[in-house]
């Protein structure tokens, strides 16, 4: 399934800084970088790199001039979902041992403190046997439970805040959601991506819970198609998978994004159907 | 230096539960392990395993009985620290790009939520140039501000809490340091270890910060000689780097910890001494 | 209804310190304090007194010496409750406007941050038209998914932990109604007593919500019986009714408390019969 | 000193909701209302009332239709200050019992947890022997440290998020500085006033420290001359004395606030004069 995306973003700074971008599609197996553009306007030195622990790009600018400027990306990106079948919910999760590399997304971390929710999370979820039930329930439950309210919550809202405020954007469906995961000893991390025409437009998060062996995605807010995702990167949570990490001062004076398929046969699949109560979509 | 260094921990568990432990030490070009041994009475089967992001050794046990069981360590680990001239804050710190392996520890953590303490941070140590000195003095700040007190916190106390409250354990104090040098753009990272006759004896936790392209160790309590510890672990805070971490239900009951020496001459150094104001050492 | 109510604290003094007591019985129209003594040992001077905006009966002590001492206080209460009727459910509240000394108590205070709880208050208790079945429904709502646990919260601890890390004592559960109310409008203030048998004996915390002009009495934690209940005081939360603030350093060493019923027809009420669900007292 | 206040303000209403506006002027033996009126467009039943513990004049307004608002408000005043000399920090503090109407400004409020700062307050201020002193260097502290920065805090922003934040507005300034007190065990009390020619215009919010039987009054934000202020109310914190109190769901669209001398020779009286460090006006 091809997507055209594309950003713009636009900074200004106001000391000497450090960004460190994280916006270019990822390359998996299952999603391909068919081509891609990046330009800093005016030309400022990038430098990109990933880490021993994932595969995200990220991109380092170091800003010494107190000057305004513009990033934009674009690029054309194959991906491959798997549609995980409305009776996965029937089925025994095989047992896959989980390794040390998946071990630490059953961590708390700065917005998912899973710690904190243990017996909340266990009184509502824990009376579900089946593990990818478990994690359609928390989706549903933070659907139904957390007021989609733009403007409602900062850089500094977590899941500790969420659970009770009951309200907050994309970012905050999707930490509380690993939040209650880990809290159940299921492991689950944020993810980043474009998405099919999100409304309004702006990047996008979702989390990733680990059953069977593999991530599946899940979407709390329901706000884009679930085969409509084009996956930026994962992490732990907002604090190493954010778009945008800033050291020093840099505001955000605007931002551009889309997210459009290339294929007129395109079949955006939500998950507001009654009838498919809990479709998923899995990264394979 | 050769140290000999053992801990004997005794569980209770009270439902099938799944415990990581992080109590080997570990083994670094700086550090080798002479011999070890781990005994876990009764014999339960234990599982070794490490992760792509780190060379921590975990132990993983799957305990379905509720029995009460008791892990012993012991070894022998030959130590190679560096000590870092007093004029060393003179110096000037050379200019080492960070590499993608280090940008993780500049972002916040579970416990350590140096978002939150940017404007303290920078109107507290702002005005230090050298990256040494500025850690040095996050270091005697906390020593002098924060009261050791045992039984003060508890497993969700985080820097955020810390920083105004006024009191902690070696954990605290750690996470509070991580926070400060996060704060101020400076890579630093959780140390777990065994601490040469600490006392009370247990282990003990100091933090790491990236200078000049070293880790370089302090210890912000000053209860133990920087040349006389063994290292455990290193990690984003006590989340991931947690002596035990717990899935289910499992108390602690008894926990002994020693760290000696094995050579007479052995020279504990203590950072209390007036003369000496910040010196610290490097893991290498 | 007479009740023989008695305590006896012992104090340790660390610095010169002021401890402000409260553990009087209140003089109510719908209880008489018959008799009673308080012996503070070694003798220290006591200073009694109330405020313009309540009743209730505070002892300060003045202590300038590093001593322990034993505050021991007795009485004979005739109290006088008036059982709501099973149908008071299906009844109107009669509207009365509520006045200027009614409404501090739709605040939030130290320990009842019902402005953070207002979404969660709405969503979960919102449709209920009926304002007693609504609070019944608050007081169940906590019994159901609070988990009593002694030791598990601080003096720190607040409604806002409380909703989320579900665990705590009397305190925290008088708290969390309170919370709740005031996030629904429902004017509501802790309660402080001597309750007939509680066990481990203690003193006890309730709380009370104003509905048709009358305040009514609410236990989340069913741990005593409705018409068991001595009470001390009221006030905004613990903040302003606790039975001990301490300005200085003192420690408790020991507390008794007690409290029997004096008349052999006493049949003590519960709110755990089901065929009764939602019955509650009122002071009058 | 005679001043001419004015306030208007405009709500939009989005359910039936309840308004608590407390606007007018204070009346007390050093603030007399020479004359005042109060305008609501379109015309809505208000509802003056008081109550037994403050003489706070709050208005009610109870809106059952969904509609916009301006409530007017404007009054000449007269106020009587008395200026501390610069030498009353070498005073004595004459011992004045504190009596039950004083005690409960010494609690913890919701905005100001002074248990929470204990030790930070004890170290930071404990060694200052003269109350005035102290509290005026927490004042000065608070000035020094805490950034003024519009927008930056919340309605739900305590005195515990700004002594590690170090941003916020006046009523965040008045928090810490009331949370310091109490946490010093000198009882203090939030303040709200007009304030001369302040900019931008707005209301203000100070608090006043009861030192020697008198509340005398500090701003640490050095925003508004201290012989300026026209007093509306005190209270714990912005929870009982707040300019408007919201029950159901009412925006405020609009705010105009204007304090003006009469007396042509008035005389503003700033605190960032260096020759008077430290000098504070008395509510009498």
């Amino acid at each position: 399934m091809k997507f055209k995306i594309s950003s713009e973003v636009e900074y200004q700074v106001h000391i000497p800084s450090t960004l460190i971008l994280n916006i270019h599609a990822l390359r998996t197996p299952y999603q391909k970088v068919l081509s891609e553009t990046l330009i800093v306007n005016p030309d400022i030195k990038i430098e990109e790199f990933t880490s021993r622990s994932s595969i995200n790009r990220y991109v380092r600018l170091q800003i010494n001039e107190l000057i305004s400027f513009k990033v934009s990306y674009s690029a054309i990106v194959d991906t491959n979902f798997t549609l995980l079948s409305q009776h996965h919910t029937n089925e025994n999760t095989p047992f896959v041992p989980i390794d040390g590399n998946i071990i630490p997304f059953l961590f708390p971390s700065r917005y998912c403190q899973s710690d904190k929710l243990q017996r909340l999370a266990y009184n509502q979820f824990g009376g579900i046997q089946n593990i990818y039930s478990k994690v359609l329930a928390i989706a549903d439950w933070i659907f139904f439970n957390i007021e989609y309210l733009s403007g409602s919550t900062s850089s500094q809202t977590s899941a500790y805040d969420t659970i009770t405020e009951r309200a907050g954007v994309c970012r905050d469906f999707a930490h509380l959601g690993i939040a209650l995961c880990r809290a159940l000893s299921i492991p689950a991390r944020y993810f980043t991506c474009y998405a099919f025409k999100l409304f309004p437009p702006d990047f996008h998060a979702c989390f990733e819970a680990y059953i069977g062996g593999s991530w599946i995605i899940f979407d709390p807010t329901r706000l884009a198609p679930l085969n409509g995702l084009v996956k930026i990167a994962s992490g732990h949570d907002a604090a190493d998978a954010a778009v945008a990490s800033i050291f020093g001062n840099v505001s955000c004076t605007s931002i551009v994004v889309n997210c459009d398929s290339l294929e007129p046969s395109f079949n955006p699949f939500f998950n507001n159907n009654a009838e498919l109560k809990g479709l998923s979509y899995q990264a394979k």
